[in-house]
């Protein structure tokens, strides 16, 4: 598959656009680690909500494939109603489906709605909002801008 | 105080410049949130660590110069020998103190470091690692991008 560069440049821009497509509001944002950091802090500014909690997952195997996705670090959600999980990308989508899965069964009273800059749909999940296919291998700014 | 804006451009500068004196290696990258979780995102890349838990913080009076700050979404780190603490700015140092007093409580065994791009010289606590001082209020571009 075809590296594709993602600068900083455009990651503002199609955040400009997710901003306009999502037309809830939240009491959370819910960035999954490390992918939607970023993203959540932006959006996070954005509505002025200070109550941005991340969640982490981990693949059972690091090396292939992930077949199973351990979710941790679950925050506290007792106080929202309406919570926004932000992610870079969904690709196959087993780590939105997982953390959607675990998050519900812990928190069945909230409302979880999704947002990613990237969906491919091929997925087995499509996020509520969403800017753009990927065409090629995304090599984000945040992975690539250090090392040169 | 003069505002200052502050782009994404001298923010991976001034990353650059964080990664040439930080002299450690650690298990995981705790950001503090919001304002650690962009650089939390860039360093786990960086090296390669995918280990990076946010935490959370929250003055008990939202309108004034905060007194109290309090620590919640404690992430795990019972496998973590050496922890590096991140945020943006410290500026009173209050919330720095206050995550490492909580942190150093509940895993008295691990090394915890800490890294921000600014310091004021005025904190209670310096960084372990800092990259510079800030000259007047800064408006950093995850807070600004967006709007405009």
């Amino acid at each position: 598959m075809s590296k594709v560069y993602y600068p900083y440049s455009e990651f503002k821009s199609d955040l400009k656009v997710l901003v306009q497509k999502i037309d809830k509001e939240f009491d959370a944002i819910i960035p999954i680690a490390r992918g939607g950091l970023s993203i959540a802090q932006m959006l996070g500014e954005y509505y002025d909500l200070r109550e941005v909690y991340a969640i982490n997952t981990i693949g059972y195997n690091d090396t292939q494939k992930l077949d199973e996705v351990k979710v941790f670090n679950i925050p506290d959600l007792q106080d929202a109603k309406t919570v926004l999980i932000v992610d870079d990308i969904v690709d196959s989508g087993d780590t939105l489906v997982e953390v959607l899965k675990v998050l519900q069964k812990q928190y069945p009273e909230v409302t979880f709605y999704s947002a990613t800059v990237f969906y491919k749909p091929t997925a087995c999940i499509e996020p509520t909002w969403w800017v753009k296919e990927p065409k090629g291998w995304i090599e984000f700014f945040w992975s690539e801008d250090l090392k040169s």
